[in-house]
C-alpha cells in the first residue's frame, strides 16, 4: 500500500507582505502531477491546509481545485486533518459529502477513535485540538498539556486498535526533538506544547504536520513531511519535499522523498551592494527568487532597496550588517549635537556623505534660506 | 413534480445584538420535518443562506447539519444559489463533491446556461452577481444595471431553452413591484437594482430570493418565498412561510404555503408601562417573543428597560412615543437655561421628577458642597 504524506500547505499565506498563492498554485499543480505518476492509494495531508481560519477567497478556490483534481479526477483517496492554523468548523463544512469519493476530512476530534481503512491500512485522524478541548471530550480533568492530551487520545485508540494490522496516525503537533522555524505558530508557551515521540509507539507510521522541515525530527516511525514551500527565511536552507511511503501488511515501510520545484526559491544573499548589482555576479543568479539581502557596506547608501529591486524584483527583506564594535567608535547622534554644529553644517556633512557632488556655495545659499524659513516657522515649500 | 421553494435563511444573523442561530436551528429542524412529510423531488434555496460572507462558525455548522439531513438522510435533491449576502467563493467550496448526491450549489455564474434537470423539470441557477461581473462574463459592455444583466443572462438561456418542458429559474434579485423591509441589504442606489418581472416570461416558475415577504410581489409565475424568519421589526406583520409547488409537464403549477413556528415571534407592543407590567395584561402574552416596545408615557421613567425585561426578557428595542406638538409647549433645555436657575435648583427639579422622596435640606447641603467642588475643578469624589 502506497501513500503520499504532505502537510503545512498554508494556502493564503502572506510572506513579508507578498501573497504566496501563485507559488502555491504552481507547486500544487506539480504535486497533482506526482500523484498521477505515483498513483498512490491515498494522499495524507497532516494539517494547516490554510494559513488562517478565514483564508482569502483565492486560497479557498485553489484548495477546492487541487483537491478535486486529486480526489475526483485522479480518483485518489484523501485523508486530511485540520491543523492549528485551520478553522476546524469552516474547513470541515461539507465533509460528510466528501466521504463517498473517499475524501476523509477531519476538522474536529469527534470520530477520531474510528479509523479510516484504505487498502488494508488503518488511518487514525487526530486533527489539532487544544488540551482543554480534549479534556472536555474525554472528561479527563488531568489533561493540561498537549502531551497529556495526545497520551489520553492514543490511550483511547489503543483500546480498539488491531496491532496485527498496519496502523498510521495522522496528527498535527510539536513532537519533542523537532526544530522550529519562524513560520510555525507557537502552540503553547513554556514547553507545554511539546509531545513526546514515544507516545506514537502503537503506530507503524506517524504522519505529522506542524514543523516545516522533514528533518525536524529523527525517528524511525514518527515523521514530518515538511511544508509545501519555504514560508520564512529561517527555512531558507531546509529541504522541501513530499514523502512517499510504501507500507506492507506487517506495518514495515519504505520511505522516500520527492521534491517539487517552486516558482521562486526563498533564500538569502549577503554581499556589498556594488557586487550584487554587478552583472557578472547576478547573471548567474535566479534573480526573481524571494530574497533576504544583507548588505555588508558601511556608511550611507542612497535608496538601496530600489536599486536592488531593479535587478532582484522579489527582495522581501533588506538588512545592513552593522559592525557593532566599529560603530561604537563613531560619533553618535548625541555626540554630533554636543559639538553644536549649525543646521547648515549638519546638512553639509549629510550631503557629502550621501552624494558624490560638491556642496557648492550656491547650494549652500539655497539651503541656508530654507533653514531660516523653517526656523522662523514659515512654510518651507510654497 | 413537487418542489419546496425557500430563501433568505440568513444563518449567522444578528438582530439588535442577538444571534438568531438558536431560532434558526429550531425552525430549520421544523423545515426538515416538512421535507420528510412532503417528500418533494427537490428543495430550492434562492440565496442568502448565510447573512454574511464570513459567517460565525456555529452558522457554518448549522447549515452543514441541515443540508446533510435534507440531502443525505432524507435523500432529497437540493438546488441552491448564493445571494448578495453570501460569499460566492466560500459558499461553493466543495460543491463539485455535492453533485453526486444531487445537491447542486451554485456560487458563481459560470455554468448558469446549463440547467439542472430533476424529474423532468429544468432548473436554471442564477446566483447573485453584480452587473459588472455579468458584463465581463458575457463580454457585453452595454450592461450597466441589474435589469440589463438579468436580461442578457436570460437572453443567453433562451438560446438553448426547451419551451416545451417545464423550466424554473432560481434567482436572487429585487424584482420590480417588490416591497422592501429593513433587513434586506440594498442592492443598488437609485433604482438601478430593480429588475423587471417581464424578463422572466420564458419560465414556468421563477423562484426568487432577496425580498423577505412572500407578498412582496403579486405575479402569476414570479414569486418570492420570503425569509425563514422575521429579521427586522419592519417585517413584524409579514407572513413567513415556505412555498410548496407542484408543477406538471406543461409547466402548469399549483402553489401553497406552509408556515413554520418560530421559537420566538418578532413583534411590536405599544402601551403605557404600567399597563405592560400588569399581570392581567401580560399573562395573555407570549412574553418571551422578540419585542419592540413603544411606551406612551410622558415624563421621566426610571430604568424602564430593566423593569420591562423582568417580564419580557427579549425586549430588543425600546422607544418612547413623544407627542411632538405637546413637547413644543414645554420648556426646552435652553429655555430652562434662560431662566438662569442655579445648578442646585436644576438638580432639585431633576430629583423631584425622578424620585418620590423629598429633597431634604440635608440632601441639599450634600449636593451644594458637591457642586461647589466640581465648579472649583476639584475631584468631586475622593
Amino acid at each position: 500500500m502506497k501513500f503520499i504524506h504532505t502537510a503545512d500547505w498554508h494556502l493564503g499565506k502572506l510572506v513579508h507582505g507578498v501573497y504566496m498563492t501563485a507559488d502555491q498554485r504552481e507547486v500544487l499543480n506539480q504535486f497533482v502531477d506526482v500523484v498521477r505518476e505515483e498513483e498512490p492509494d491515498a494522499v495524507v495531508i497532516a494539517g494547516d491546509l490554510y494559513d488562517r481560519s478565514v483564508p482569502p477567497t483565492d486560497a479557498v478556490e485553489l484548495l477546492d481545485e487541487i483537491l478535486f483534481k486529486i480526489n475526483v479526477e485522479a480518483k485518489t483517496p484523501i485523508v486530511a486533518i485540520a491543523g492549528n492554523h485551520d478553522s476546524a468548523e469552516r474547513l470541515s463544512f461539507g465533509s460528510s459529502w466528501y466521504k463517498h469519493s473517499q475524501f476523509y476530512l477531519s476538522g474536529k476530534l469527534a470520530n477520531c477513535f474510528e479509523p479510516v481503512r484504505i487498502n488494508g491500512v488503518n488511518f487514525y485522524l487526530l486533527p489539532y485540538a487544544e488540551p482543554g478541548v480534549v479534556r472536555e471530550l474525554l472528561g479527563d480533568d488531568s489533561i493540561h498539556s498537549h502531551h497529556d492530551a495526545m497520551k489520553a487520545l492514543i490511550g483511547r485508540i489503543e483500546e480498539t486498535i488491531n496491532p496485527n494490522e498496519p496502523n498510521v496516525l495522522v496528527g498535527h503537533a510539536f513532537v519533542l526533538g523537532g526544530q522550529t522555524s519562524d513560520s510555525e505558530r507557537v502552540l503553547s508557551v513554556g514547553g507545554s506544547g511539546c509531545v513526546g515521540a514515544e507516545l506514537f509507539a502503537p503506530f507503524s507510521y506517524t504522519a505529522l504536520g506542524h514543523l516545516h522541515s522533514p528533518d525536524a525530527i529523527r525517528h524511525e516511525t514518527v515523521k514530518y513531511s515538511g511544508s509545501l514551500l519555504k514560508y520564512s527565511f529561517s527555512e531558507a536552507t531546509q529541504n522541501k519535499s513530499i514523502s512517499i511511503i510504501e507500507i506492507d501488511q506487517s506495518g514495515n515501510f519504505t520511505h522516500r522523498y520527492r521534491s517539487l520545484t517552486p516558482k521562486h526559491d526563498m533564500r538569502e544573499l549577503v554581499g556589498f551592494i556594488d557586487q550584487l548589482l554587478d552583472p557578472q555576479f547576478y547573471e548567474k543568479e535566479r534573480t526573481d527568487d524571494y530574497l533576504k539581502i544583507t548588505l555588508l557596506d558601511e556608511g550611507a547608501l542612497i535608496d538601496p532597496i530600489n536599486k536592488l529591486r531593479q535587478v532582484y524584483p522579489n527582495v522581501l527583506h533588506l538588512e545592513r550588517k552593522i559592525d557593532v564594535l566599529n560603530l561604537k567608535k563613531k560619533q553618535s547622534f548625541n555626540a554630533i549635537r554636543a559639538e553644536k554644529k549649525s543646521e547648515i553644517e549638519l546638512f553639509e556633512q549629510f550631503y557629502t556623505e550621501m552624494t558624490t557632488s560638491a556642496f557648492t556655495s550656491e547650494k549652500k545659499a539655497v539651503m541656508a534660506e530654507m533653514i531660516e524659513k523653517v526656523l522662523k516657522g514659515e512654510a518651507a515649500v510654497k
